[in-house]
């Protein structure tokens, strides 16, 4: 989260430390992927553009650091080894490893859109690739996660990796379906992504507690927080996929109207909409969803005059609120103030 | 295996055991897939039609079997809640769910290639619908392997997975070459078959004797029997793809030489033909990797015309015999002898 955060100077120290650590990270997660065979290094390298703004990983140290009760000692002294330790580099790769995972799978529907407009065999052996590689990461994921010599790792992002895939399967069950009401949607938001966030704030406090800690209340303080920060984050994905553009977002917009996948802005004007202006929007949703991306504009502005994106803004913070209250009966420290920063950041950025 | 082997009266005890103890595999395997969501069940159903012969757990369970010093005094006092635990029948299902992934996964690629022709949206839906219950099998696996309560179980389906993957990653770079030699290709085989199969062996043997025995002399003997079994039979599946039919082998067949995979008949072939014959022959293999399925008569033709059916033949025998060797140490009993039944029937087989 480097240069999203407005950092004041007491959390400097803190800061620094988790910016130096997630190379660390990077290394593990290169590490874990090197084959023997040139070739497969060769398409693991395929890998790198996914490299995103490793937020897992973040959490997952930063709850490492919050979850030890010396911490502000710790900084003071700058004992920085007690503080993060290579189970939690591990346990922040393993997360951005499944992360990434699900990243180059939701390529290979990406690129599957592309060849429904023509290209054919390159994009085939894209799709192939990006299906095995998907995979490789994943077991890779699974492997390095069981060198941390507890079988309780393994539970927790062996289901947070099962529950993301409910996530993924109850909303492609509801693609097009335009009655699909907010508990769903938020259902699906806990499942796709607030999951695997809340298991790297887990996995960073039981590297620091011991990974027989499942019930600590820090542990659940922090696995608290990162669910309600997850479902805060993809809400405001969601934000940006409809009201961004490409340049400031880094990514292709549109794409959940374009798949006929309903969020909450979209939601909140169907139901703010009287029976006519309903069903043009019905129509304009219809059109975009079958490829007609002209209507995009009109979409757009009508979401806004429902006052939809100020209602969405509001349930994000909703969220970021419920996120920061879950660390309420954590004891003041750097490490509870950073994570606060960054529950407040997932939903200002534009990016 | 069952109606594959002849199997001879003094065995039929510990086949029935396997026989019987083959649907507690199945309740577990269906058990971990449940799930709250009725949407994400009535995707699962899509899973039953991936079931196949069960290799991975009936050897998970008999290498248990094997791996139990009392086996024949058990089996005599029909003691079989002692010879197959829970762990067994977990360690069975966790390998089928991997192996069943990657079926799901390969069909990915078959649908693609069905959409080369021309379906779209039926198609796409499908490839996304197959890419996730992939995903969420291979989840699953993994959430269940925790629940053995060590981390050695999902160190070794976590590596086994990998391998596999890249396996497929250098099966896949190879596409198209049609100067693959043997080795690259006996390289392949063992990642992309034996490795998982190897593990299905490893985990039977260490859920009899202990998590920690992984480098006893037992394990060791049963996971080699699992690499080698795991490479003849493979080698059988490659011969059945080239010279089966559909109707016998139950799936498609003619799947390699259309999507330019070189397997051992044909590497033997090309190898044993003159600069004439080789020539006619690459440009026949160009052919049908290029779509032209008339001229597989011609091949499956000139293949047996330089003996090298006969050859593969002799290739999966030695690899049968190696098998067969790495149990050498162990002491004769029941386990051993179903063992050697099963390895020599996985070349006989006709599907």
């Amino acid at each position: 989260m480097q240069g999203v955060l407005d950092i004041p100077q007491e959390l400097s120290v803190l800061e620094e430390l988790i910016f130096d650590s997630l190379p660390r990270v990077e290394t593990v997660f290169a590490g874990q992927l090197v084959s023997d065979l040139p070739p497969v290094d060769q398409m693991c390298s395929y890998i790198e553009r996914y490299r995103g703004k490793m937020l897992r990983p973040t959490l997952a140290l930063l709850c490492g650091v919050t979850a030890n009760p010396e911490i502000d000692q710790l900084l003071d002294d700058k004992a920085f080894g007690q503080l993060i330790t290579h189970s939690h580099i591990i346990s922040g790769a393993v997360c951005e490893m499944v992360h990434m995972a699900t990243l180059v799978h939701d390529d290979v529907l990406d690129e599957a859109e592309i060849r429904r407009r023509g290209q054919t065999i390159n994009m085939l052996k894209g799709n192939e690739i990006s299906v095995i590689l998907g995979d490789y990461l994943i077991a890779s994921a699974y492997e390095l996660c069981s060198s941390l010599n507890s079988p309780v790792p393994s539970q927790i992002v062996g289901n947070a990796s099962a529950v993301m895939c409910t996530g993924e399967l109850l909303q492609l069950h509801n693609r097009e379906n335009l009655s699909l009401d907010e508990a769903t949607y938020i259902e699906i938001l806990e499942r796709k992504t607030a999951a695997l966030i809340g298991a790297a704030c887990e996995l960073g406090a039981l590297a620091t507690l011991g990974f027989d800690q499942s019930i600590h209340p820090t542990t659940l303080a922090l696995k608290g927080f990162g669910q309600y920060l997850g479902i805060a984050f993809q809400i405001q994905d969601d934000v940006l996929d409809l009201l961004g553009t490409e340049e400031t977002v880094g990514k292709s917009v549109g794409k959940d109207l374009e798949k006929g996948k309903l969020t909450f802005p979209v939601i909140h004007h169907l139901e703010k909409t009287g029976v006519m202006d309903g069903t043009r929007s019905l129509m304009l949703l219809q059109k975009a969803a079958s490829g007609d991306s002209s209507v995009f504009p009109e979409i757009t502005e009508a979401i806004k005059s429902t006052g939809s994106v100020q209602a969405t803004q509001e349930l994000a913070e909703s969220y970021v609120r419920q996120a920061k209250d879950a660390l309420a009966d954590l004891p003041a420290s750097a490490g509870r103030s950073m994570l606060e920063l960054i529950a407040d950041a997932v939903i200002q950025r534009s990016y």
